[in-house]
């Protein structure tokens, strides 16, 4: 791991924090400009056209450039609070599933093949052993969280150096090649500590943000609400800040995420959120960063209430709505191809002059 | 042009008619008990398990093959009803966009090219000279249509002429190793006669389904919603059949769609429709072949109204929602990589006995 000229997470942070960390508007009004000049009626390509202009902001240039390859980051780490019996699954799944992504065969390894893009798992705090797990990158933080439901998930240090580890691996991934970035994440009770993300920084209610993660039964989600409800009473954003929110009532891979979103945002690379957890993180980078989610585009809709809670106070539109709630950056990943598309046609669509093709008249 | 046998809108029509011609249900369970042991929550990738259901179907196995290489079939021609300044266009549009299309410069190429599939484009019908445009198919059945505003736009013989010539599209680019179909189209006012289709094959008011096209003002949007309510007057599809229909208030190239659908239904491949012109042809391949629809996909949702009609009236959801309403067959091309990972997913991911994930527990 490079550790040159200080913390990366810092960097990251004072970039965003400067005048040349802002999203270029000029890049993205020339890039409204072009569209208007290709072979085909204006705003013809719906959204398509408002994410190139938004990548050619990120990325300071018209036409931008295409985001590809990507990088998909897999954050992994348990919770304490799966002790409380808010997930139907075994805590040593998360460590499986670990191994899983490492032999290429969980969702998220099928989707980035498709998509050309490289999966990267960090294990910043499992809980059990990870067996057989070739190419990990093993960088854990503690051994899972605390119980969130009886106190602090971790202390304000230990967030820290989590978010310290996403915002490295952004860096190394945009060293290495990537032109985006793609968030992933595994953790068996990673939507409990989400929703207590989202309900500390947004300020809504748990009850209207708990959801069925994998898929629990009506007791387990009440009692799950109970939890999540209490914790937040810990975990006053004003009191607190971000960082301390993440602490309290967090976990690891949503710190790392938290990094991670500041590390591609600051390398001016289009960082695509996957569910829930990736947009707990994201709540918690905009909040020390406002600039980040500028550089943010969300992949699409989980069906978690906490999710869609976070996009409107982010001000993100998702990509796909599909009804999928894997994680993994699944939902993220399959939303590649369209920002690929949204770049593709700004540099590859011929205009009405080279053409030779007639504009609509007055 | 092969023409072995007779007939290919026949013989997809008689292949659709018998019991070989249905989808394998008992695929579609295979296909869902197979995802049911894939690393992943049950039902955790959404709309994505559903399609990959619906492919085993269509293709009569569990897996299914993957969607890929795909062709696109952009059939073109002009309608006479342009002539009631329905369109803020010049007709010869149509022509250059051919020419466009042929040397590559449209968005479908450029989306084409992303996704590795072929764009075939057929001139069904061009009003106006077709000027240098290489690898073109040109199958003209007339000189575009006749004004459907004062008497029917073709005969019932063009109609069919032009649904044969989709159909042998179709069966060429399967027997030349397509394992999906993509519907495209291009054609100034061809919003115009697909929602007259779409109005006489639903029975729904014309003037909750006429929409702006490439962008009309307040008044020629209601010139043009008057116009498709007088012409809808006289295409009953009772009197006129679906096929009359098409005649009476229609166009080439939705009589062209309607024979590509029924040829790639009939080659049991996945047809991936784009907007309001192939849903149009949709329609009324489904009027003709029930079973037709079950074979086909909905790319996007175009905002056209008779768009969201025709995809009600089919039981179509659409894959994509991103406003887009170029036509083409953009956003239908943009939705393959989600057919391509709902297959990819059923014959990549590990199941949980192969990677050693435990299970939920009961």
């Amino acid at each position: 791991m490079s550790r040159a000229a200080g913390s990366a997470l810092t960097r990251a942070l004072e970039a965003l924090g400067s005048p040349a960390g802002r999203l270029d508007e000029g890049a993205a009004a020339e890039a409204a400009a072009l569209s208007d000049r290709l072979t085909k009626p204006r705003g013809a390509l719906g959204r398509l056209e408002a994410i190139g202009e938004r990548l050619a902001a990120i990325a300071r240039r018209c036409p931008p450039p295409v985001p590809q390859p990507a990088v998909v980051a897999v954050f992994a780490a348990d919770h304490g609070v799966w002790a409380e019996g808010v997930s139907s699954w075994p805590q040593e799944v998360t460590a499986q599933m670990v191994a899983n992504l490492c032999a290429g065969g969980a969702a998220i390894n099928v989707l980035a093949r498709q998509g050309g893009a490289r999966v990267v798992v960090v294990d910043v705090g499992v809980a059990t052993p990870v067996d057989g797990a070739p190419g990990l990158v093993s960088r854990p933080v503690r051994s899972g969280t605390a119980n969130l439901a009886v106190g602090p998930a971790m202390d304000i240090a230990e967030a820290r150096a989590a978010m310290e580890i996403g915002a490295e691996v952004a860096l190394e991934a945009v060293a290495a090649g990537a032109s985006a970035l793609v968030t992933g994440d595994m953790g068996i009770a990673n939507t409990t500590a989400s929703a207590a993300v989202v309900a500390a920084l947004t300020g809504l209610a748990p009850a209207a943000l708990v959801g069925r993660g994998t898929g629990i039964d009506e007791a387990t989600l009440a009692r799950k609400t109970a939890i999540v409800e209490g914790a937040v009473g810990r975990a006053s954003l004003g009191d607190l800040g971000p960082v301390g929110v993440v602490a309290e009532v967090g976990g690891l891979e949503i710190a790392a995420l938290a990094g991670f979103v500041l590390g591609g945002a600051a390398a001016r690379v289009p960082v695509v959120l996957d569910g829930v957890i990736a947009l707990a993180g994201t709540l918690a980078a905009a909040a020390l960063a406002p600039e980040a989610s500028g550089f943010c585009f969300a992949g699409h809709r989980s069906p978690e209430p906490a999710a869609s809670a976070a996009l409107d106070h982010l001000g993100l539109e998702p990509i796909l709505d599909l009804g999928m709630r894997l994680g993994e950056g699944t939902g993220a990943c399959l939303a590649l191809p369209v920002l690929t598309a949204a770049a593709r046609v700004l540099s590859e669509m011929a205009t009405f002059d080279a053409a030779g093709v007639s504009e609509k008249e007055a």
